[in-house]
């Protein structure tokens, strides 16, 4: 079994065992993956630009940037599973989508532009 | 390979295919994921709550959602190769730990207290 | 003189009085600003949704309520004051576009579309 | 009239012209900011750090901002009329029990610590 859908059975059966899947509906869902999303800038927010690369490899930063972004990537899991869909196979489908909307280059002189 | 490393190699064959590793700082691939987050909420926040379950499975809805769960998914596991952790290593210990801090109960008769 | 303008100038007050300017670039407050957004949605996120009209007029929802979505105008105001907007202008003006945008109609039956 | 008092009975308006209040409970309104949140990230996320300041005073970025905090804006007045929240009111209060938390330092070096 992936590591997707293991993680997203473990998820189902934490939100199963304590009876939570009655708050679980999309918009709630998508309000608390907000909450986690906050929790990571929070960490992230006051860093100095030039000390980011090696500030974020220290601890306690590094764990904590850990927990913060196993909490978002649950309440997506968690999310998808609701909404039935495949995230795995969503996502491969649309990195390629991605590859064609955007060509590679070797050019590039810009960062890409948010259509 | 598991997905979520077989996701992680491909996001990050795609960046440097466009040269857009010096994009990737930790704090602009946050704004990134939440740019992405922003428009996943958009998808929802005009359904009516009582509609929810039905909606999210209909299409072009239910595809729109997995594009930007996608997306959210992708620049997430961009995040955490940039910092160099191994998010399914963090997610399944942070299960873990949560499970210790919200005991399984038969009769939970409130949502979780945010600490 | 304006509230806008005189919240502006305490928080702008506040932070120099602190040295915390070199702080506040654009991409810092942006991250500071999700951080507050995701302290609000944690206080919304699992409200049933046909209790929240009442909900969030009861204590201490409602005070904490206010509190967060304080925090948020702050680091708005905060970036406009840094970015150099007239936010309360900008608003004038964007509210006026949105009513062109969007005209009135005696009978929308849907939300509107995002564009 | 404040600025603030105004701006939220311009967009009450704006909403009831349009039938628009039934889609404006609470969660709907946060997941509304989010999105306008995530816009204005969309604007920023891949500046680099050291052209920050001079890019978000340059055409036709400048404007750009103005319109995603306006949009920002108008979703956190909203939000603070369907709460019955005086949001100027609220705002100062909180800057008040921030300038306690936080007391002003000659010779801080770092940031605040996020509790």
């Amino acid at each position: 079994m992936s590591d997707i859908e293991d993680l997203t059975q473990r998820m189902r059966a934490f939100t199963e065992a304590r009876e939570w899947g009655r708050f679980h509906d999309p918009k709630s869902l998508a309000l608390a993956l907000v909450g986690e999303v906050g929790e990571l800038a929070e960490l992230l927010q006051w860093l100095p630009a030039d000390e980011l690369t090696t500030a974020v490899r220290q601890q306690p930063l590094h764990d904590r940037l850990g927990e913060e972004m196993a909490d978002v990537l649950l309440y997506l899991l968690r999310l998808a599973d609701v909404v039935g869909l495949d995230l795995a196979e969503a996502t491969r489908s649309k990195l390629a989508v991605n590859g064609l909307r955007f060509p590679p280059a070797s050019s590039w002189s810009t960062a890409p532009i948010k259509e």
